[in-house]
């Protein structure tokens, strides 16, 4: 639905010729990639921090129930690179295509005194719709005791945690094109396999959202597990998962040694190897693990909802594995 | 027709809530304040730049004829500094007001490495819907040769052609909290007189959008004058405006002077007084006048369409008269 006129004021986007036959309700989000753009800028390949802005808007925005329509956005510097800019701008435009939405609009400013030279900052706003009838997520009073946690799996650190990971990683002494530690016969440096781009979840999880399966879906951004999963549910009810449940990638077992980061540290930053939680009943979780992982997805049953009386809206049983 | 659950993924938008009973065409507008921001830090004032950053994106969105819904806000810094941003994220919500739009979401990030010690960056997207049936603009296929060029008034320098006036005032050896040389007796600085936030014109404008009474509509950013028109007509026709049919604010006086600039660039940088300017049909002239004075607005005839053979899309006819 969306068109661009060459030198016009703003992008349009036809909701009609999209499908949608009444006024849905739009869901907008907004974030940038933060300081995994510095990694980029250490290594020098833009390809991939595209893919990272784009999946944390829509992956943020499927989270509502909504199918992501489009995003538009900013690219700041001090001064314009043009190679830098179009490699990354290239990367949003495919990982666009990955979630079938459009780029609209966007703007490349220079603003010297404000940007550090050298670098760049790019940021965005996504924009999904739920249509009329359709259920908007989470679903908080479907929700009960018993049902069902189901992680999918994550690339790796996606675009959060970076702060503190250049901070390990420069406390260790390594440099971005030394061999990353933690895959050894990769062949990767550590900020080629830092750069893996973080995982878009909209066609597998709009599967089951559409299917009307799922309760909640939690994005797991900054805060990790612990302060993400919580968003989707009330405080009458706790997520409890079980460590032992899905496995730790290895690049995180190598940052939570080398930063000796405590438990609950590790998992209120990482997302520890999930970068989505999903809410299921039990009767639909044979069908949402199926339809997930015809999707491609790599799923596991990592906990369940549990009555909350006192306490942290999500606890995490048996952490003491990851120290093994 | 907004609501945000705190703690949620996206913010919602209920299009039918806000009155659409069909599927509206979508427009959506990103932009920054550019180094503004750089004045308001120096003034250490930042209760206007969200003016600043709203009527930057409404005025673009009326320029396609769609009514602003909402917009969102992304704040980035070093560190941040809670009352700067609130301060800045209350002149957006004041803005959002005066436009009748809803302030969704927004994200404020503490990205250390990217931008400088001590400043912010703020930007953001807007988005606004054209109902089924109302026409978008700008109307190219109707616009004629004879057709009306209508200027609303500026405030001032609006949010373009900081990094030129910045360069300006610090070649006079002028300090922010100098007075202002060009407004002497109004008692305010430098600084705060530059910092004036840019005039939203979206009340105004709209009103006679829906009346269906303007053909186009530019708003004048960078660029200027000769790039903004042109934006809005096809190239078989040329916009000719007057140098002596509007006032040139002194702030402009004093920065053509100041900065020894010539004509054209003047006119390629600067709004030189007009924000925002309209295409109209003789006929609706008397009408269009009517309606935006009665709106408020400062308006002037400045000028009119011509057929274009080969030449620039615009062309300021006197423009002599602004170096008396």
């Amino acid at each position: 639905g969306a068109s661009t006129e060459l030198g016009g004021f703003g992008a349009m986007f036809d909701l009609e010729a999209a499908g949608y036959t009444t006024p849905p309700t739009l869901v907008v989000s907004s974030d940038g990639v933060g300081t995994k753009l510095l990694i980029a800028q250490a290594v020098g390949k833009h390809d991939t921090i595209g893919q990272d802005l784009a999946a944390m808007l829509y992956n943020d925005i499927i989270c509502q129930g909504a199918e992501p329509l489009m995003m538009a956005d900013i690219y700041s510097c001090a001064h314009l690179d043009i190679s830098t800019a179009a490699s990354v701008i290239r990367g949003i435009c495919a990982a666009c295509k990955l979630a079938n939405c459009a780029l609209v609009g966007g703007e490349t400013a220079e603003i010297r005194g404000i940007i550090k030279d050298g670098v760049y900052d790019v940021c965005g706003t996504a924009i999904g719709a739920i249509r009329e009838g359709d259920k908007m997520l989470p679903l908080k009073d479907e929700m009960r005791a018993g049902d069902i946690l189901v992680g999918l799996a994550s690339s790796g650190c996606h675009s959060n945690g970076f702060s503190l990971i250049r901070k390990i990683v420069e406390g260790q002494g390594l440099r971005y094109s030394d061999p990353a530690p933690w895959e050894q016969g990769s062949g990767r440096s550590v900020g080629e396999a830092l750069l893996e781009p973080t995982r878009i979840y909209v066609r597998s999880v709009l599967g089951v959202v559409k299917n009307g399966l799922i309760k909640g879906a939690a994005h797991i951004t900054g805060g990790g597990l612990l302060e993400n999963i919580p968003r989707m549910h009330d405080k009458n009810l706790a997520s409890e998962l079980d460590a032992a449940t899905w496995p730790i990638p290895s690049v995180f077992k190598w940052l939570k040694k080398a930063g000796s980061m405590d438990n609950d540290e590790f998992a209120r930053v990482f997302n520890t190897g999930l970068g989505m939680v999903l809410i299921v009943s039990p009767e639909s979780q044979d069908e949402v693990l199926e339809d997930l992982e015809m999707a491609g997805e790599t799923v596991y049953v990592v906990g369940k909802m549990v009555e909350r009386a006192e306490g942290e809206g999500c606890v995490i049983q048996g952490m003491e594995i990851w120290d093994q």
